[in-house]
């Protein structure tokens, strides 16, 4: 399967809870970061749209949770995104653990923009992410 | 709507992230915190399974994000249980607003339990929870 | 000991690391949220301050860990807070195990505020919460 | 300046706070993760040791924050060692910038290893961290 961007992690003691696996919350910061790393790929940055007042936000995720990842495990999370609707993109983005690439999680991250005012609405610097589709 | 289990939390400023907002991850902490709370009430410590060689662990999220909560916010979250199979069950989890009970976040969270070998089974002191169905 | 304010806590589970513990660095989630808690009571936002560019940030911190905290455990916060110059306040945190009344940690936090240049100055919304010395 | 152990980073967004720097707890992950990976370096799993039952704790933490890191930097931190008493090491670790080799946060790290009984002992493993000394 081809990814329109990929990236490399190492699961941080921190990041595991008592059961020494990584929480459940804490894939959802890995795939947040793979997100913030695309844009940034393609000229845009979060913080910086944050700043001009514009909000991207997520509007549902589904998320598999196959195998769990523990301490010192790395991995790697390979991301695509689709328009849903002019106001609305999806990022599916899966995780492999890198010493054997069994898939460890898969996700579909639903996203708006939002403007000052807090309505939906389609930024122009976002249009060039769907390019590949 | 009736809920098996509610439980009060008030945003932490450290939640938030740069958008201002509760970080979309942070949601998984408090829907994780309300159901083993959930359990305790029921008599089953989660840290005390885990210590015994049972592994709660979730194995599919849907999360819907209606609304963000920001610094200060206080919210509460109700919760349900139904069985899905013998070895699965599944949490529906909403998070309303305290100040005009709007509802903030819908999640449903598959779980099972892992035997020491890591296999999926119907743990005997879990069959209690699903009585109110 | 008298304490300025105190504030009650519960571990929650999703804090503990795979040593089955609380995680260093979430004592220090607490112990800020103790303090934006003491600065409201006091009518003053965190949220709010920072909103108008005042910015009020840890210069220094001091912790010593005495006793881990674990799944469950009740326990809360005492704080006093002294001024140390015209521009830093210090915050001196204590955290107690309810069951006991045992310390578990104490912790010296200081701090200023940042005006909108990022230069230490003295807030006048700020003065009041001097006023118990 | 020279260090036994160095670790290079990119600040995550979800890392930041609502005043839009990274949050004063996390630096305690970035400390604690370069601890664990030099320990690693050594031959020796933080988790692992968890396991057999030793418990590596840190007793105290003096931390200086020096200049706060936003959204996208990229700094690295150094790492010495040093023996305080027979049965404790201090951790000093450095942050820094990248772009400008600018000193962002510089900590002290007192820690201990606790044995099956939660006495502080002298781990054999660890006797080989402090060769450089």
């Amino acid at each position: 399967m081809g990814y329109a961007f990929t990236l490399g992690f190492k699961v941080r003691d921190y990041e595991c809870d008592l059961q020494g696996i990584v929480n459940n919350s804490v894939y959802q910061n890995y795939l947040e970061h793979t997100r913030h790393e695309f844009l940034l790929s393609r000229g845009i940055s979060f913080a910086e749209m944050t700043r001009r007042g514009i909000h991207l936000v997520v509007v549902r995720v589904e998320i598999d949770y196959k195998m769990s990842l523990v301490s010192g495990d790395e991995f790697w999370i390979g991301l695509n995104v689709a328009r849903k609707s002019k106001v609305r993109g999806v990022f599916s983005q899966n995780i492999y653990r890198h010493r054997d690439q069994r898939l460890a999680l898969t996700a579909n991250v639903e996203w708006t923009a939002l403007n000052a005012k807090g309505r939906p609405f389609q930024a122009p610097e976002l249009e060039s992410i769907f390019d590949d589709e």
